[in-house]
């Protein structure tokens, strides 16, 4: 059988060159791929998160080398990362990315794309326009996270809003939300970070003290546990948090506010590359690259995650082929 | 100066003759409270929630005695219990209920209606009809908080619900959802409380166990901690916990569920007394009166909080005069 590298996760991260390439499906594309990101969750999976192991990786720009339809081949794809049935009231209704029966990349029962070659359905690709370049194609995933926001909500463009947490997440917030609305105002603990993240009229802030309490929209990105309850106390009565890190609460959390406040908490995860694709082409000076702060071959991705686990860190990018 | 008999909580509930009578203000009427309710809000405030001393009590019907209006001395009614600044933003966007300058009935630095007298600005006011009975007047309180879903959601009609918790809030909001939707399951652990919520097609259960995790709506009404982690275990994705109980989460809450199926929680308290008056008109057949499972008169009131306390009480009524 055929072999590749591969970064492995089996209860510890390896390197592997004798990995076996995948076998084809009918209606799946094999993809070369060209280089892939390292994202919070791989860090997650790689402390337990689902009991994955295979192949890491979700957050790929590749070239699509096998296929049975054969009009794919030799194209420059990104790829949706939840592999649905397509056949249950979820996948009926457009929402494969919530099909109980799917597979996710890299995540769930499905090898990832820190490796040669990965695979996904054929729905689940989108071509990657020529003057989209491949460092801003590997940031859609990512990027089309933060777009799901705006297809949760109507927003009227008057919202206030506030985004906690200046990690790669919630500066694609920001940034997603700077698109709609005049006063967005991004809240991190990290200097450096803040300054990667000023674009059109972002406003920056090192503390919530002092800011007041009346957002319409609080985006709660920080990955942690107390990310809530900073988020409750600048929300205005009715007004919503949007819930994007995936957190457990530790010790008391008293979450009454919500009820007396009336307010909305809204959980967001994954979005549509489609719309991450449109907005990239809308905002050719939104400032991706700016997120990259390390470059690995796939054979240094233990070091690779060693940089992306730093707290300077925000995106680590492994080149696997040009 | 003219004094009354009151229930007055201040570090200890006391009953006592010589409260002082509260004394009118334009724009404001005096009450002649006819009965009282207690409610779990009551229980919490001699807890220490709030911090609130003064006449407890926010749940009454009674006749106004004396108002600069006069045509509205002599009237029966009910009265909202949040007393609105009535010039912030708030309040001219009608939500007097999160208006920030608000005192509340019985609740917040405003003496409540356990007492002969209680007073509310007129704009609070809502006349009983002749055909709604002093009992039924009484819940008209609970039963807006329950209408309060019904405002804030838009529903087609099909949605399937799960209501959790067979106290009194929990009935009312099952009893509420029922007349606009064809299938609501009350799940609670009293047998007793959820043969009195039996009323239309409301469905029952004593265990969430083998319940489908596939509701469209989950209306968290236990007043625990743990309900809004069954509540997340029973929502399908994409669906909407309504929180009713005022909690504090204690130990280690995983919230991710919420972001990973995408759950909206909205928080519903208070609602409008004319979509409760609306609703008693519209379901002569609502079956309130089997809430109530006590009534003292005042001078008794500590006998009735420690009924109201029992597991097997739903509502325990004060009956201050005929």
């Amino acid at each position: 059988m055929a072999q590749m590298s591969a970064a492995v996760f089996n209860s510890s991260l390896q390197y592997r060159t004798d990995y076996p390439i995948p076998e084809m499906k009918a209606g799946w594309a094999r993809i070369a791929v060209k280089q892939a990101g390292i994202c919070k969750t791989d860090m997650e999976i790689m402390k337990g998160y689902l009991g994955f192991t295979g192949v890491l990786g979700h957050e790929f720009v590749g070239i699509v080398d096998q296929c049975d339809h054969p009009e794919w081949i030799g194209r420059r794809v990104v790829g949706e990362i939840n592999a649905a049935c397509g056949i249950c009231d979820f996948c009926k209704r457009g929402l494969g990315r919530h099909c109980p029966n799917r597979t996710t990349l890299g995540i769930d029962r499905h090898d990832g794309c820190m490796a040669d070659y990965c695979m996904l359905p054929i729905a689940n690709l989108l071509p990657v326009p020529d003057d989209i370049s491949d460092d801003r194609a590997t940031l859609i995933e990512p990027l089309a996270a933060a777009c799901e926001i705006l297809e949760q909500m109507t927003l009227t463009g008057d919202e206030r809003v506030i985004v906690l947490g200046d990690g790669r997440l919630g500066i694609l917030c920001t940034w997603a939300l700077s698109t709609v609305l005049p006063e967005v105002t991004l809240i991190g603990r990290h200097p450096e970070k803040l300054a990667i993240a000023d674009w059109r009229e972002t406003r920056i802030a090192t503390t919530p003290d002092g800011i007041l309490p009346d957002a319409d929209i609080v985006v709660e990105a920080t990955g942690s546990g107390q990310g809530i309850v900073t988020a409750m106390s600048l929300c205005r009565p009715r007004g919503t948090i949007v819930l994007k890190s995936t957190v457990a609460l530790q010790g008391n959390v008293n979450l009454s506010p919500i009820v007396i406040h009336e307010l909305t908490i809204l959980g967001s995860r994954c979005g549509r590359f489609a719309d991450a694709i449109t907005m990239i082409k809308a905002f050719p000076d939104m400032p991706l690259e700016r997120l990259i702060t390390g470059r690995y071959p796939l054979s240094r991705v233990a070091e690779a995650f060693e940089q992306a686990a730093r707290k300077d860190a925000i995106k680590v990018l492994l080149e696997i082929r040009n």
